[in-house]
């Protein structure tokens, strides 16, 4: 994929960027480095390609080291963390020495700042006035949620740029948002658009061999399979002078797409879930639903009502783990149980035509499998999961087979019971 | 920290590592590189020193430049990613060409994940052999949560080690955990032991408020706080020249944090959870228990339901979402539905009693609440939580206010539900 970025980089100039995160508490494993995933999303949006992520600690040397060959690399560093009170807090420092740069007080900085303690009614200290000092020539970041306040050096000689943000999220976000990207935008060609389709009930490396030539063969737009439990993602961005124009880039692959997946595409865009989209579908419809669980446990009942608006569509669910509970509550015979188990098909159909029964729901869903890591047979091994549907008096089982742990096949049982709710409804 | 451990450094010869990411995804921003973190941690407790995080793409130019100079700096280098199928995975083949090494196949790897695939019932593709491809005389990391195995390569002469890992944290984490640790800990002077305390029901900055003090003083044992959801956890490590050393270094500071916290403590250990100390506390005293949910839909018995063994105390749940359900389920009055609303002590308080004796469980446990976003008042603002138990025919309801999203909201309440059971069963 990062080959197909390359080639890119041959038609058009594209800037380059690498993202260096400072602090010892993300070498100790303390902090997670959310701020590299953020700041790479957004680069991604704006055109500008990223090739490296660095975590150094708060170590002057080990920094001064990183600074250098991350310039060596590409166009613009953009840093987190380092920038506070602290004698530990070093990137502004370094980051200068780069540009051949001494830190100055910088008076409007230190305005803010005191303001600041003042709003707050903390006490500043003589450390916090550090916070204000800034290279020589840089250009002040203000930041409206902390006291750290960041700074852009840019030497156009060159061709380099430096932009230094403090480690909070909360504080780095907006003012990358609010000052950096009009900054980037201002330098770079074309605009970045990305559709995300989003694939169920098909296996990562039969998708990945279902476009490989198609993959192979695109540079603009590009396509890019990501996987997730049980659910897979293909990312199609395309380049162009306009929104408009790189959707008319996009739209012949996107149709090619939905011509070679049909119906395991189950929608697009970024934060959609395929709950979301059962649920929605069944809302449309003026549907209900009931839940019956046994080895997922109230999983499946859970990503429907993490969903707002779940009450809609959701009438209830149960808990069945037991034998008994599933005798009590759905009205599986214990017959059944004693033939076949309660990891069957027929428990399973007995426990989706029980709880659409005994709720009055349109739509009655079960699960019942072994979730592990015992119980396990040479007839029924652990991840033997049976999935059955009740839907107009109809019912239906379907059988799944999974590996991983006891977390994994009860997550990868719920997807398939969603999929399975989503296919009986188109 | 980083202090702390430079000093620690000058009194014994620390082994260093360094943590390099692969994967065009991670650059995107479209996966958060959680491995990082997750091994930086492990190496922190088993005492080795970690001064970088590096992430590349799927390029083979500069993942080969990214190998030579963390190796030029650290003893160790730890990959994860790029170990799958499609022809971008390319970390095994650049990784072994550091150490001059060829890949060849690896004939117990190809036989494990032929029966892999024979057991899941997919196909395996052509693709998926190249992942039994190995390093020239590396050692197998056999892989029981995914098809990609891992593999290490010792170069005593340089003193150089390379572990490959794949990017599924939930493959990694295990083959880490049982493979790579006991690899480590064999090669580091001296121990690093940790021991884990488990807190609820205490909130973060109150907790590093009553520990600030002795984290100020401490440089062995070192105490390090973390948070997540509502729960907390001190890391106490110590380093000495055995582990029994190590212990006795730590009794003194973990005894200081059990008079301090009392009962907010729950429990030791790395993979303790709130919801195993509740299930065996339950087991323990031969005792059953049911769940009724509203707010957190299925979340609190999917908790009890991910540990294995749970059937023996759990005996069912029900997720009554709709007042109806509650009415139907549980024997909710509709005057106290009416009076009160489904939001209220009273309502939580007959849910619990309902739960109890509609199972025959000894203890009832009930969650009602306004997750959000929308659904909330003034005088019932989202976040508003009732929490009811019953135990022996008594029942008692909590009011909690949380913030946050919908998400965010149901965990929290997970959390205060199990807290409740286990302070209950004191």
């Amino acid at each position: 994929m990062d080959t197909i970025a390359y080639k890119r980089r041959l038609g058009e100039t594209k800037m380059t960027a690498e993202i260096l995160a400072v602090g010892t508490e993300l070498l100790l494993g303390d902090t997670l480095n959310s701020n590299a995933q953020y700041l790479s999303k957004e680069l991604a949006g704006l055109g500008v390609s990223v090739y490296r992520h660095t975590v150094v600690g708060d170590n002057p040397e080990r920094l001064e080291t990183a600074f250098n060959e991350a310039f060596a690399r590409a166009d613009v560093v953009i840093t987190s963390g380092g920038l506070g009170p602290t004698q530990d807090d070093l990137t502004k420092e370094i980051g200068a020495r780069y540009f051949g740069k001494k830190l100055v007080m910088d008076e409007a900085a230190l305005k803010t700042l005191e303001s600041f303690f003042t709003r707050t009614g903390r006490v500043m200290t003589e450390n916090n006035r550090k916070q204000a000092m800034m290279p020589e020539g840089a250009t002040l970041i203000p930041n409206n949620n902390g006291t750290a306040p960041g700074c852009l050096i840019q030497d156009d000689k060159r061709g380099k740029t430096l932009i230094m943000l403090p480690g909070p999220p909360r504080e780095l976000n907006p003012m990358f948002e609010e000052h950096v990207v009009p900054f980037l935008r201002a330098r770079t060609d074309g605009m970045y658009v990305s559709r995300i389709l989003r694939l169920c009930g098909v296996g990562e490396s039969t998708a990945e061999d279902m476009v490989k030539d198609i993959i192979e063969t695109q540079t603009n737009p590009t396509i890019a399979p990501y996987a997730k439990l049980n659910e897979l993602t293909f990312r199609i961005t395309a380049s162009a002078k306009t929104e408009k124009d790189a959707h008319i880039l996009m739209e012949p692959i996107v149709a090619e797409l939905y011509n070679r997946f049909g119906d395991h595409i189950y929608g697009e865009g970024k934060d959609l879930s395929l709950a979301g989209v059962v649920l929605n579908k069944l809302i449309d419809k003026k549907m209900t639903i009931a839940v019956a669980e046994s080895c997922t446990g109230g999983l499946l009942a859970s990503a429907f009502v993490d969903i707002p608006g779940s009450s809609e569509a959701l009438i209830e669910g149960f808990v069945t783990y037991s034998n008994d509970a599933k005798i009590k509550r759905l009205g599986v015979s214990k017959d059944t149980l004693d033939k076949y188990g309660a990891v069957s098909a027929e428990c399973a159909k007995e426990m989706a035509l029980g709880v659409a029964s005994e709720s009055g729901a349109d739509v009655g869903i079960a699960i019942t499998g072994i979730a592990g890591p015992s119980g396990g047979t040479d007839t029924k091994p652990v991840g033997l999961v049976y999935i059955s549907i009740c839907l107009d008096g109809k019912v239906t089982a379907q059988e799944f087979r999974y590996t991983g742990n006891r977390g994994r096949i009860r997550g990868r049982a719920v997807m398939a019971a969603l999929d399975m709710i989503r296919r009986a409804l188109i």
